[in-house]
């Protein structure tokens, strides 16, 4: 296997399209071992990945702990509830500390954007970002990509549409990054309160009207909206919020047929999404979430073995 | 090994008398591995347990979890307080993505009946229930079963009393329906605003007089009372609770000479149980702990093997 | 391997000092297992480590969960936050049950001084006090001289000076029942409302003035202090503290060239330390974390099989 240069993920702007490729193609690897009855190969023995999420998280961290376990690999689980940072340590001091049990990889989830860019310039093992703040969600975004290629092999030129709250959404940052870099033209659209003015920086092309975003569209991928921004005078309601921004079977009619439905869950049923999509053909969300444990995998075993070739 | 028809363990019900003394005697086997200096063998390798707990738990989620560690599969904890349940996911999307994981076997314990039974209708991997509010808690059941059997080895006509919080006790509902199934005369008795005057229809006899149930008895099970019950004018206080329910050396006397005593934890000592009852020779609550491990173990072994021969 | 009389590690008082050589020399072996490609020996294969955390705590239970996976032991973590001892069950039966599903080892942190004392008087596996209230945490002076001992090879006669609130401090109480049985000569200084009086008959000498302790002190340990011992009129602020008992580069000026400035975790930096110190060359905090878990791995290793030999 080829040897990439990168030692950390922290964001989708640090990858080359090769290194792109080759997570993709190590993904696929690793897909065909989680299909076997055995799902399991010993290769990464001996090594130890912690897993420090100082948010709370369901399907990110269990799917970095079964991608561990699956490599054979030693995975110490950490969530801010159960640990001394109830005694006040710091960030730093917390990284540190679990640098010096020697692990291979830091897996780290932080409410503050840029947290794990800040603890990769403070120690010497592999990190790798599971989301941080409002800036980057970049497994997401390649476990994004690695489902939309399994449907649609060639993405140069195709419409991505990504509905919802972009202003305080990680997920649409390293998408929006991750497709341009892999010729996609990517639309956004949503409340005007919830838009990033600046994300057109990013390659995105902003849509006033939700319609324009998803007319002829090859994919739509909608965003969590966080119950804490209605009722704020803007948009009064959840009910309003589907009415306007919600994707119903009805709606995906002017996109193209057979248009994928993604979202990176947990998904608020009834408001981003109209219960009739859960039945959609096209609705490979749950695809999403079982080639994130392959993708994980491929950037453990990519990341694991980068020590040593140094 | 024969081969079972069940995929899930939801409700006794569903268990045939074969289907039971297949896991009775697979836990024997699974028994004989606990107690070797080498407490482990390779068997389910490459296999994944998701242990979804939506209670607190001790001691049935530390015994799920070295169970599958000592048969070699991998095991992934969960718990509601840590998790993105707190963002409001619903218990279905939570299970389908954690089947679209992939694991082997879910192991579910969550606070409303019937809880299981729903996960099991949507998914395909294997389900196990551990305890579904005031419904079922089947691997108690199972592992009470084997622990009784290796004191009494034929369960028919032998008397089995049954006393506390019959009403709430998904421990109760699953005893009742295996004991009466193996051959056992079942008696019950409890506080009258605890008790459930339909229990009848699954085998078991409600005797008004707690002396009733455990006259000539060859086992008593205690309930756990939740402290909640107290305080409301029919029950004033634990004190009261114990005199009047409580079992204690002397009032084992009217039993079987060497009556066993059991109870499935935590214990509520001084109210269930009078402390004397802890040096009592055929207290074999711990039994029931140790029994518990190979119970589970043996479950494990069994529906992990299922999904390959269907 | 000399066959250790231990059967559990309570407090440094029941170690000889052939036990102490034995633990540090097999300290010394598996420190070199971590810093292998590979950090990971089959030795304790089939071994169960139960983790009891009763109080919150991140390193020392990273630690000890990383050393029973480098030696491939199976770990169970618990801590009480996520546990039915929300459902009000007590120390001595959560151990039972613990002690019923079968480990070798249980190890046990818990708020009340004398706790894993009393466990290990009802249990027949081993156990290891991790940190007993204000008692004692002899893996933490364990480790502390193994740390030492890789700048400063013999103890007899060096000086070292332990700083802080003496009076609440477990890990000041292990370390100088330790480090005077191997003939060091320890001073201890802090705040005198923290101080302990009796402290002197463990072997420590009180210096009312902190210069007396560091003035060529070849070790300086410093304790954490907590924040709730302020604003009480005594000591003010952290600011009034940092002043007059933290260390900072300045005041190590009297102590020996080249001290070495030590802390059990987590530093309060800008109180008990300075943030000088965190570029000092002789800072081995760090040190005393990656030590940790080899220091960890010996115990549960002698531990582990202590039982087979009986």
């Amino acid at each position: 296997m080829q040897n990439p240069s990168f030692k950390h993920l922290l964001g989708i702007e640090h990858l080359s399209c090769e290194e792109i490729e080759l997570i993709l193609q190590t993904t696929d690897s690793m897909k065909e071992i989680t299909q076997r009855s055995i799902k399991k190969v010993p290769t990464l023995k001996g090594k130890t990945v912690i897993n420090l999420f100082f948010e709370p998280s369901t399907r990110t961290k269990l799917s970095f702990e079964i991608a561990a376990k699956r490599l054979s690999a030693d995975t110490i689980g950490f969530s801010s509830a159960t640990s001394s940072l109830s005694k006040g340590e710091n960030l730093l001091d917390t990284v540190k500390n679990c640098e010096a049990m020697l692990p291979d990889v830091i897996v780290i989830r932080h409410p503050c954007s840029g947290a794990s860019h800040f603890v990769s310039q403070h120690i010497n093992c592999s990190v790798i970002n599971a989301g941080d703040g409002i800036n980057q969600h970049p497994t997401q975004a390649l476990l994004d990509i690695f489902t939309i290629k399994e449907r649609i092999n060639d993405l140069k030129g195709i419409k991505i549409a990504i509905i919802g709250d972009i202003k305080h959404s990680r997920v649409a940052h390293s998408d929006i990054m991750l497709f341009t870099k892999m010729g996609a033209n990517v639309f956004v659209s949503g409340p005007g309160f919830l838009m990033n003015p600046f994300i057109s920086v990013l390659g995105a092309k902003i849509c006033d009207k939700i319609e324009d975003a998803i007319c002829d569209a090859d994919v739509i991928i909608l965003l969590r909206i966080q119950k804490e921004r209605f009722g704020n005078g803007v948009i009064p309601s959840e009910r309003e919020y589907a009415m306007l921004y919600g994707i119903n079977m009805n709606r995906i009619k002017s996109a193209k047929e057979n248009v994928i439905v993604m979202h990176p869950g947990p998904v608020n049923w009834g408001v981003e999404l109209s219960p009739d999509i859960m039945d959609y053909n096209n609705n490979i969300i749950l695809d999403q979430v079982t080639n994130g444990v392959a993708l994980r995998m491929a950037l453990l075993y990519i990341l694991s073995n980068q020590g040593e070739r140094e």
